[in-house]
């Protein structure tokens, strides 16, 4: 696969692209190409493309665009909202929920929310990082902290709202995601210290709820939000399709095209 | 819940028992408890047991053992093998494996295992404190690291191993898992620059190989693992029981109770 890079630039054939400082120390000290190197790029918006870098020195890097890899795809619509924990444990479920496609990030505020802000530059790094690394062809969309009772009042009516119940209430998650059906999702996971009563209560009473159970096991935080999301990818998701540059070396074991 | 502390010794009632140095400072210096004060003991064989501190100094403490909270029980057997990786993600690994239920850790070596070594010792300490946090009633077996090959030349036939192929190969998990149905099972995760084509063609001949497809985005050793482990419990595990001492506040919707 070589070097993946996300930029927001247009991408279109023939074209030179500049990528950014830091990408081209990334190219040239890290990785160790140098012009005349193939690389990949991709905007979330024009697919994925090959690219022949042109120039590389230690802060600048340009490339010329060969030819479209991937048509741009669109991932299923999966939100994520997550109350905000410590670093290390945040820059992990960002990555996580990247890996396993997540299309917006919402950080929410809840009454027992102990870390009361987020580093969204930091955190959308990461996420462009993992994006690059997942064979995404888009970067997941961030959005502002803001209070879950603001999120939730002004809630998309459509968009149902899965809510992982640590005490229990829900059925367990496959048996909640199957009987609820495909459309656009969101996973909601409360902070370490968990939700308080009013929250349960709100949250059970909304019509775009569906309460599920992660089993009998504690789970910190960041392992329910990738348990959920895997489970939903697995369920309503675009896990029956198989990896799209490697389905030829299984030709003959039930082949499939991505969606 | 409190404070839940695994030990080695012997649990029964009346008793007193010796806490080491490191849960001595943990008790006084981090949780701020004195003697009197209540915790929760476990040892992987005796059950859960609430427990008072009898005395409390900054390097010794005892605790004279009162009730059982919870019988000893089993959990669904379920082992995993995984190439070692770099520090921070090795030890989420066996964090997020401990709470997901896995009864055994098995570190193997294959061809493009880069990390040739793992400190078991902290290793161990990590899954310990996951353990305790996630209200498991035992802490998961640890081995030594192996060669790969070595472990598949004497696998138990009766146990299933689930093999995560990145290659595309294998049915969607939930599928997989599905139709190979209960019973021993064990996951395996490769490394970061995946198998060898050799290992790839050994472990699709092995009988008891059941291999899996994880979807169409590129997953982190880690990320799959969890992913994996996370479809197992919810399949064939125990993801269809409720938290043991929560079920009571949610009495009245579809209670049930643990195996």
């Amino acid at each position: 696969m070589g070097v993946r890079l996300y930029l927001e630039e247009g991408l279109q054939a023939g074209e030179a692209v500049r990528l950014s400082p830091p990408q081209a120390h990334y190219l040239g000290q890290v990785m160790r190409l140098s012009a005349g190197d193939r690389i990949c790029l991709f905007n979330g918006k024009d697919g994925e493309w090959e690219a022949v870098l042109e120039t590389l020195s230690k802060k600048n890097a340009t490339a010329i665009l060969k030819k479209m890899r991937r048509a741009q795809n669109r991932l299923p619509d999966l939100w994520l909202l997550f109350a905000p924990i410590k670093r290390d444990r945040i820059d992990i479920l960002v990555e996580k929920a990247t890996e396993l496609g997540v299309t917006r990030l919402l950080p929410v505020l809840t009454e027992r929310t102990t870390v009361r802000r987020v580093n969204a530059e930091r955190l959308r790094a990461h996420a462009v990082e993992a994006a690059e690394q997942t064979e995404r062809l888009c970067v997941p969309a961030f959005e502002d902290l803001a209070p879950l009772a603001r999120v939730l009042a002004h809630w998309p009516s459509e968009r149902r709202l899965l809510f992982c119940d640590e005490t229990g209430g829900g059925a367990p998650i496959l048996d909640a995601l199957d009987a609820a059906g495909p459309g656009p999702w969101a996973v909601l996971i409360g902070p370490e210290g968990g939700f308080a009563p009013a929250e349960l209560d709100a949250l059970r009473g909304l019509p775009f709820v569906t309460p599920a159970s992660l089993g009998p096991r504690v789970l910190r935080a960041d392992t329910a939000a990738i348990a959920a999301l895997t489970a939903w990818q697995a369920v309503l998701g675009d896990w029956q399709a198989r990896p799209a540059f490697r389905v030829e070396k299984n030709a003959g074991e039930g082949k499939k095209r991505q969606p």
